[in-house]
Order: C-alpha cells, then sequence, then structure tokens
C-alpha cells in the first residue's frame, strides 16, 4: 500500500511503471502522438502522460498552449530526471508552447529551510545557465521567483480552501505543514499562465511529481466556474541507479551522478556500475550481454547516445558479445567526458548572457 | 479533553477561564500592572496575558514597543468581542505603541473562501471606519493587506519548515490546509512590525486566538539566532451570549447583538435576554437581583457604561431590589440605543477620511 503513494519530496521505489500507470490512471505514451519525438519520448523513458491529445491537439493546429517547469534550488548540482525534464520543455518550445520557468524558492524555504537569497543566488548563478546548457531557449522563456510572485500566492490561499487534509494525505502519503504550503503554492504556479488567458498547458515532470498534478487537476475541478484547462502532463521514468535500484539517489554516491561532476570520479563510478556482461570472456562472446539489465547501456540510451541508429548498433554488437562490457564502458566514459564537457561550458557561455533574462516584473 | 483545545476558527465553550489560565500558562491580567487601565481592563474582562511586565516596562521608560491586530473581513459586521480588541488597541496606541493593523484578505480566503476583491471592499468600506469609530487613531495607524505583504507572506513559508503537523494539531485541535497557511501567515504577521526593527509587541485577542500566539512563540523559540522579541498578549473574556452562554454566537441570533443592529431588534433581544431579576416584583424587592447570572448587566459592565461610579450604582441598586430587570433593561435599551447611533454615525464619518489612511507601500 505504501508503495502506491509517490511522494515527490521522498524517493520511494517504483517496482512496475505499469502498475504506476494503472493505479493513477494515467495514459499510456504513445511516441507517433506527437511530431518529431524526442530521444526520451522515442525510447520509452517518457512513457505516460495526462490529457496529452490536447495537446497533440494544440501543436498541430498551432493554437496556443503552453509548458511550464519549476527549479528546485536546494544545491548547485542537478540530476539526469532534472536534465530529461529540460529536454521535454525544450522539446514543446521548439513546438510552438509558451514557455515558463518558475524557481520554487518558497517551496525551497518551506520544505528544506533554504533561505529566499540562497535561492535565488544558486538559481542565476546555476541552475537557469544549467537549463540554458541542456537546450533551453532563455529568449522565448518567461522566468519569476514564486517569492515575488503576489498572484501565485494569493492564488495559493485561495486553492487551499478546497481541499481538506485528509485529501492531501491520500494524495501525498503524508502531510505537514511547509510541504502542504509548498504543494499549494506549485498548484497556483501550474495555472499561473492561465491567470490571464485560459489555454491548455504541459506539465513535463518525473512521475515522482505526479501528485502535485493530481492535486491541481482535484482542486481545478472544485473550481469549475473560472474555466481552466486541466493541465496536461508528461512523465518519465527515473534514471536508473548505477548499482541497479530504480532510481539514482545522492544517499548511494558511488551510483550517483550529478549534473556536472568531475568526470575523473564518473569515470570510476561507470565501471564500477552494474553490467550485463557474463562472468568470463568466452561465456561472453558465445551468450552475449543481458542488455536489460546493463546499467551503462540504459545511461547511453536515455542520455549519452542521440542517434538511434547508432544505439541500434551499439546495442546489436553488446547482444551478441562482439563488444565486452568493459568496451561498452569505455564507449560510455568518453561519451559521458564529452556530455560532461559541453555541459560546464554550456553554463559557463549562459552565465555571461544572465542579465537579459526575461524575469516577469510584478508591481 | 477536546474543551482543552481553543480553536479560533470554532466557538468551543470555555467553563472556567482560570483553568484556561492554568492549562495555557498565562498570566492572571492585574489591572495594576498597566497605567490608567481602560473599561474592560478595570472590570475584569481582560482576564489574562502572556509577557505583560515587558509590554509594563515599555510603556514605563517609554520604550518602543507595538500594538497589532488583524481585521477579518468575512462580513460588514463586527461583534462585541471585536469592540474589546480594538479598545485594548486604543489603550497602547494612546500608551506610546507603533500601530499595525492588517487586513487578513489571505485568512479570509484560505478559511473562507472569501475573495480577495471581497475582502478589500469590506475592510476599507466597513471595518477600518468602525475601528476609526471605537477609538483608533487611524493617522497613526499602519495599515496592511496581506495579500500585498510579500515579506510576511515569504516569512509564513520559511517559519512553515518549523513546525511538524503534529504540534499543529496539538495546538489547534486540527488542522486542515486552509488553516495551516492561514496560521502561518498570522505567525508572520504578528512579527512584522519586529523585520525592520525588533522590538516588545503586545497582540490583544480574545482568548479563542491565543494558538496562534502560542504557534508564534513555539516558532520563534526555533529561530533563536533571529533574535526577535517574544510577543506579549492581552486576553478578554467573551461577551456572553444574551441567552447565558459562555459565548455571543450568530448561531443563536435571538441572543447576540451584532455591531451595527438595527436597534428594534436589538431591544427586543435585550428584553428577552436571561436576568437575574426574582419571579414575582415581592420576592425581587425583598432578596434583591441576582445579578451575576444577569445578562443584560454583564453587558453595560462590558460594553455599556463607562463610569465606574455609575456602574457601581446600578449594581447596588439592581442587588438591593431597588431597581428591576424591567428597569435594568430599559436603561441598557437607551444606552444601546446611543451607543449604535454614535458607532453608525462614526462610521459614516471615519468613511469619508478613509482615503488618507496610511496603508504600507509595497514595492
Amino acid at each position: 500500500m505504501k508503495q502506491k503513494i509517490i511522494d515527490p519530496w521522498g524517493s520511494g521505489l517504483l517496482e512496475d511503471y505499469k502498475k504506476i500507470v494503472k493505479d493513477f490512471g494515467l495514459e499510456l505514451f504513445d511516441p507517433k502522438l506527437l511530431p518529431n519525438p524526442n530521444r526520451i519520448m522515442r525510447r520509452g523513458v517518457v512513457f505516460a502522460g495526462r490529457d496529452l491529445k490536447v495537446i497533440a491537439d494544440a501543436i498541430k493546429s498551432k493554437k496556443k498552449y503552453y509548458v511550464l517547469s519549476g527549479i528546485m534550488p536546494s544545491s548547485e548540482k542537478i540530476h539526469f530526471g532534472t536534465k530529461m525534464v529540460v529536454e521535454n520543455i525544450r522539446y514543446f518550445q521548439e513546438h510552438g508552447a509558451e514557455t515558463y520557468i518558475l524557481v520554487a524558492d518558497l517551496e525551497a524555504a518551506s520544505t528544506r529551510g533554504v533561505t529566499l537569497e540562497e535561492s535565488r543566488g544558486r538559481a542565476l548563478d546555476f541552475h537557469i545557465p544549467a537549463y540554458v546548457a541542456l537546450g533551453l531557449d532563455a529568449k522565448k522563456t518567461t522566468f519569476y521567483f514564486q517569492s515575488e510572485n503576489k498572484e501565485v500566492m494569493n492564488n495559493a490561499y485561495e486553492f487551499a480552501k478546497k481541499i481538506t487534509l485528509n485529501e492531501f494525505e491520500a494524495i501525498y502519503g503524508n502531510a505537514d505543514p511547509g510541504k502542504i504550503m509548498a504543494a499549494m503554492t506549485q498548484v497556483a504556479d501550474i495555472l499561473y499562465p492561465q491567470f490571464k488567458e485560459r489555454m491548455p498547458g504541459i506539465i513535463p515532470v518525473g512521475i515522482d511529481q505526479d501528485p502535485h498534478i493530481r492535486l491541481t487537476r482535484d482542486i481545478i475541478r472544485r473550481f469549475k466556474d473560472r474555466k481552466y484547462f486541466l493541465p496536461s502532463a508528461l512523465y518519465n521514468k527515473y534514471t536508473p541507479s548505477l548499482d541497479g535500484d530504480i532510481k539514482m539517489s545522492k544517499s548511494k554516491p558511488e551510483s550517483c551522478i550529478e549534473l556536472p561532476e568531475d568526470i575523473k570520479f564518473v569515470k570510476r563510478k561507470i565501471k564500477n556500475a552494474l553490467s550485463g556482461g557474463r562472468d568470463t570472456l568466452e561465456e561472453h562472446r558465445k551468450l552475449g550481454a543481458i542488455v536489460e539489465r546493463d546499467m551503462v547501456f540504459e545511461l547511453m540510451k536515455q542520455h549519452l547516445v542521440e542517434d538511434d541508429k547508432e544505439l541500434n548498433k551499439i546495442y546489436n554488437e553488446y547482444k551478441s558479445g562482439k563488444i565486452t562490457s568493459g568496451e561498452l564502458k569505455e564507449i560510455a566514459c568518453n561519451k559521458m567526458e564529452d556530455f560532461m564537457d559541453n555541459f560546464v561550458k554550456g553554463i559557463e557561455q549562459a552565465r555571461k548572457h544572465i542579465s537579459k533574462l526575461n524575469f516577469v516584473k510584478f508591481k
């Protein structure tokens, strides 16, 4: 029972993504629904959604819609889950969506005790540049800080009236004052682009963030007269831990790669990762790798190999035993080094242009 | 056990004020502590406090301190409890306190579903003029709307991190998202005058508002490095229901007088009020009234007779049976009519000057 409840602040284990889809009433994601699906959409990493047809229609008919996401500035690192969210934001931005990125400084204060000043510093110095380095077009993006957005805060209070503690606990598994205030504010954030003009919106998230989406949809249904569009959502799977657990987590640093991280350490971690290779070379050549259990291949599939043909080739050669697990790790290390180099350079580049961001000016 | 928990949004019965003082660790109020105590201070209606000596010292040594209270704009009426709070605000304002009045529009939204626009309209049109009619010096008062005060809202989020749901429920008896958001905002309101400069402050409240005071003091103790003064508080008893219940409540309209209310109805209610008169005139003359159970005398003591000598005379004549319960009610009706006339005229007068209020300008 406990496992059914996804806590966006914790890191509960998800044994079976299909079960999640069923339990939470999600739609399975079909990459044919969207034009030119991106890498993670094509490869089943994006695996589910809510009301995706509304967004597909908006793209097709060039109607107004928005994509929105938040930055949680609790440290000067991101993880692969965030990278995937940014890639999906980028996808919708390139397909006509008005793009909103908020800095969740109030959430950081109320759930992690981070001061607003710390949040602001980290967002400007690291997170926004990192998003730009991952392909966000900052010129076409509207940014805001929760703490400056009175409209969001004021609406959060109105929304709070529409939900009971029991309902909150049913969605989140538990509740405390900080989480409640953070969640109500997220609801208002998710709807913010609709305050001026009602339109469909898509929120790309990790599956652990689904409670916010459900809460928002539940609350909107209780404000029928306000005629908000129910937000659509797009879910990606976790990047698995290098030891094979379903989700990479800082609690196991040797199995977790942070972005950015010193490539020396990253290479060591990759070399120690759970492999699909056989016990002996002879056996490996004969039987081929068990690709499904290989965390390095998974990392390449999710993050390091853009081209499908190239990925297929690696898959086939590894599956057939033509390349060894050591060789696969070598390829991954080289690709990771390129990625990390470009990422760090991209951040430095983006930092130089930070003053030109479109922050919402509040009265 | 349930009775021990005072719910500021409900109307729990308080069987015994002395028990409250003991259970919540309050100080009994001694009118000799403060210079020139006002009517309700002199008469035991103000019955308890927290850290009152700090305030008495500030008055005595003319040090900076503040008095703060909030307007809950849920309707265009106030009740006698609010009148007493305003009288206490006025007392401290006249004794050197910086005076802050906030409009609790976010609380009204999150606990009662009142829109911010409705709150604003009612506060400007009715509540602030009513406070002025009851003696508040608006020129010397700083006003603000919660929904405009980002500093208050942002601090509310930081404070939320310092309290668990269990602690919240222990203080309030229950919790829901709206109440939690409202309470955290109240904590930030109570401290707002200290954001720029730390100083003692006094919050005059009805005893049912004590949970907010306790929550604030608990949270401040967890932010020791911020060096806030613990807020002092002053508590008044309820104005009893005309049928003898401990608190006047709109749920029994025939025993409740609202401010303002058509004097026709008010007189009828007074005439039907629980009396301390005896069953027959003969018995009354012989035994005198049971003044302690007379709700009309209580009303005169709390609200209608300013002069102690006059009140004493009425008390003695009623106690001795010289005046009847009908005559007492007649006196009360006349005094109530004067009060209500002056109150309504005072509101009209104050409305004309509403544009000159000192509202905090927020960037």
